[in-house]
């Protein structure tokens, strides 16, 4: 076992200390962020910091950085008070992504990565078309988060689509039929395998697979 | 493709709402967070909302719900000022899995599930001896989140401990090595496979894997 100090971060180079930081959480979800901004303009961009806040309402954070890629996504949700997730698999990995690079704000990434805009009625934001797993949600909050000029975006979800055959019974997500990506680090990408379900734990009664 | 709206969600029994909810993220983290209460008696909890806040300095954020597995934690973190995230592997899921069962506050979830601590000099939080990928965190803030009454706990990364042979060269951490687990829902595990890195993305430069 190796250990790692602050002083030993603080000395990392800077892109191996990206890659350093953004490995710590483990496996980490990766999905586009569909948005439109109020002169039309779509925009997709890669986050992998989507969170569960709450299920009475529906509830989903997001952490939005202060560089480019994410301050469109940011202005155009302040904007149009909506956004939309669409999750990945491997077929739509790559054009994904491309929607990491720096395009300037006029440039829609649907058209510079190919993939298609979806709009349903009454929901100003973009879902990706050939996502197999789409969330439409609609602003609530952004909270500052003073330790380093990121916020938290909240928004409460009001439209979830997704192929019947990959809804379990129990209410859950089939992750593994949809073959949605999981992702570590700045740029690196897993499918899952082997999912274990595991029943409810009480004090003095053992786990088991369910 | 199956369209869900706000109502459908609303109506749906209870815990089917929950599993659903906590499917929307898409792949999640899942890690045992460990701290020491000021009288003290250590705790394990499972978290699967830990995220990525900042490289410079190394930030990790986590959610805390209001319930009583979530707030022994919170509680402690706040008499301590520190807190530890040990990631999982198959061999150990068990045992973290059944640290969900509500434990009265007297009760050290290490013992009751046979995981044991491990203590590094100068840092009160216990570490999971047991687990291969260890994160020790300083608290920085405690956000409240107004929309449902969580919140975001903030910490500065002081201390990693994680196997030489699971460090890439590039500066991340070697997830599939480490056969790191991944989580969906309340009670579902993934293992990670097939990883993708990804050259960095440019405008009008298709992306390749490296």
């Amino acid at each position: 076992m190796e250990t790692i100090t602050l002083s030993d971060i603080e000395e990392m180079e800077l892109l191996a200390r990206v890659q350093f930081a953004t490995s710590l959480p483990g496996a980490k979800p990766i999905s586009l962020i569909g948005t439109i901004g109020s002169e039309g303009t779509t925009n997709l961009a890669p986050f992998s910091s989507v969170v569960h806040l709450g299920s009475s309402p529906c509830l989903l954070g997001m952490v939005s950085r202060p560089d480019s890629v994410n301050r469109h996504t940011a202005a155009n949700i302040l904007a149009t008070g909506c956004w939309t997730i669409n999750h990945l698999h491997p077929q739509i990995l790559p054009a994904a992504h491309q929607c990491s690079a720096r395009y300037p704000q006029e440039t829609s990434e649907f058209d510079a990565v190919g993939l298609s805009p979806l709009f349903h009625d009454g929901f100003a934001a973009p879902f990706v078309s050939e996502s197999l797993f789409r969330i439409g949600l609609e602003l609530l909050e952004m909270i500052p988060i003073p330790a380093n000029g990121t916020q938290l975006i909240i928004g409460k979800v009001v439209l979830v689509q997704v192929p019947s055959a990959f809804r379990h019974d129990h209410g859950g997500i089939d992750l593994v039929g949809l073959d949605c990506l999981a992702s570590t680090a700045l740029d690196t990408y897993f499918q899952l395998r082997a999912p274990v379900r595991m029943s409810y734990a009480k004090p003095g009664v053992s786990p088991t697979r369910i």
